[in-house]
């Protein structure tokens, strides 16, 4: 069976102008953000050795991977389906003897085996930072800040942070608000579900205040400020005050103290980030933990966001001043328009038409006329 | 076999700092340099179905494919080795209704199976410019210029551009210069190798005079002048006359009239690009012919060039201005500085080191202050 001429596999697609440029010009605008805060760029590539790439990879996406033979290694290979555990590596290696915290930054295209309801496509575009070395509060608040001016930058408003606490069950757990060790992950769950029925089918009710305290940053704080769980929860809420204190002016914040499902390899603290007008997560992170080639482990935090949800919703698409060159225009005369900010559109031949190729402008005698 | 930690396959490797940041800044340099000119950025995906892309594939770049199996479609994809070939199938197919000339840019990633002994990469960046339509005079003296102007805002200096004819042969052979059909394609490969006493033995000293006719474009130009070949060599002499008028004051120009290795799919003209203390080529582009779904061609004319050799060669690496920002620094205070151009790192506790963290100022009462 023979393939229609341009017909694509599904979940892979063209990008057309503008949304193609679109799409380069706000990759480029979200890692020159990143990097001004000192974050230094790494490149890894598209195919890894695939048991090196799954060890790295949180279990979930290892069912993600597009996997091939490849012919030169005679090894299985994997396309990236997530450039942060590269980043990790090349942390934990190349660059494992560098002073921490090290700041990288990364931006590229992705590729999953799976497209998800929420996003139809199988190839996107990947950017972030990640801090390694560190994930104190300081860090927390530094990534988040980071998270939003690129946000920013790519032109997304009224921008919300969920803040999420992955691991505060695990660590009452065991101590101040006990479940027996067999029954934890049940509880997670019935708490990600908001089921205070299965809580209670469970003998979790001192959890079920948990339940009431998600929602905008005040209320949250102000419920979970009433559960008498000790330090470790008291820990926490003062970190998510000293968040609500730092960005709290700048983004909307809500909390929900559980929630657990996507967070599944976050430690202390996880966040997903939402635009107005943008339906869906459009970027997430949190902090974690990187393995090194000795064995041990050291402590990090990063964000990474897509940018192909931005670019479906219009951003990043910017009206250029185009100008027809007539023929013979002296070539040094289109060098000074483009010069000047001006897009450029030389004649061919003498049956070039200013209109249909787009120009907003011709070149006349005194400059560029509006078409 | 277990792969030790942070081993890449061959022919695959991540680019660290300042190496990725000057890969990223010189693809953005040159995109916009190209989009300036009318190119409208285009980004197809990094896999296709094999058989839609082998079909636009000169047929070399066939065995460069790493094929794979998709478990979603079922079918066999590959890998682009090569982004060309998908410019041309968009411009056939989806953007196959625009008015002509249709200028297309492109700038990412392409992933080949085997490296060259020049390039040991199977990872390049490509970025490159087709001009749909048309490869008049006109159209190919457009993208020299382009192709030149991208290679210069990338930093290169010193740009040689070597140029061809790769099917003047086949036009003397059926006409002023006859050649048997059956030796057309020894004779090509006997002037590709320069081999006089290979010509004579297949009776062809005719076209012993093109040996000689290689070289700067000046002694070029004056030796196929002085050989008998009628207007198809005419015509050639002119435009290659007009390419020099227009830009030989720019670059060293250069002409070897049949050479073809590499040229294959190349129509009237082809031309590769070189710049002082780069080894080997750097870019190259040259007319063909796209073949449009109901079986039609369109005249075409493009150019493409790989970042990765000028990065290898230290271009686009930028020194940066990099203040620590001490603890209790207000973020208003980092962000006025950001706005100037500066790179901040900010301190995330007393122990970090702003020399180690390579910042060449940390921030005093009165601003940055060198360290």
């Amino acid at each position: 069976m023979s393939i229609a001429p341009g017909l694509l596999p599904e979940g892979l697609r063209d990008r057309l102008p503008p949304q193609a440029e679109a799409g380069s010009r706000l990759l480029h605008r979200v890692i020159v953000a990143i990097g001004r805060h000192g974050y230094a760029r790494v490149s890894p590539p598209l195919a890894e050795f695939e048991e090196g790439l799954v060890g790295r990879l949180k279990s979930a996406r290892a069912q993600d991977l597009l996997r091939f033979v490849d012919p030169v290694s005679q090894r299985t290979l994997a396309l990236r389906p997530d450039i942060t555990a590269q980043v990790g590596r090349i942390a934990a290696t190349r660059m494992g003897h560098r002073p921490r915290p090290l700041r990288l930054a990364y931006g590229g295209p992705v590729l999953k085996l799976r497209a998800t309801q929420l996003r139809p496509e199988r190839e996107l575009t990947q950017a972030g930072a990640e801090l390694i070395g560190t994930d104190s509060l300081a860090a927390v608040i530094e990534i988040l800040r980071v998270a939003i001016e690129a946000l920013t930058v790519a032109g997304v408003t009224g921008i919300t942070v969920d803040l999420t606490l992955p691991d505060l069950v695990e660590a009452l757990a065991t101590d101040v608000l006990p479940i027996a060790a067999d029954k934890v992950d049940a509880v997670r769950a019935r708490l990600d579900a908001k089921d205070a029925g299965g809580l209670k089918a469970l003998s979790a009710e001192a959890y079920l205040p948990f339940v009431a305290a998600a929602g905008p940053i005040d209320s949250a704080l102000a419920a979970l400020r009433a559960i008498p769980a000790g330090q470790a929860l008291g820990h926490r809420i003062t970190a998510i005050e000293a968040i609500r204190e730092a960005i709290g002016n700048d983004v909307t914040l809500t909390l929900d103290p559980t929630e657990r499902h996507g967070f599944e390899y976050q430690s202390w603290i996880g966040f997903s980030l939402f635009g107005a007008g943008l339906s869906g997560e459009i970027g997430r992170g949190g902090s974690y933990t990187i393995l090194n080639p000795d064995g041990s482990e050291e402590k990090a935090i990063g964000f990474s966001l897509y940018i192909d949800p931005l670019v479906d919703n219009g951003l990043g698409v910017v009206a250029r001043n185009t100008v027809f060159l007539p023929l013979g225009t002296d070539p040094a005369a289109g060098a000074a328009l483009r010069a000047e900010d001006w897009t450029t559109i030389a004649a061919l031949s003498d049956t070039d038409d200013a209109a249909a190729l787009g120009c907003t402008h011709i070149l006349a005698g005194d400059g560029p006329r509006p078409i």
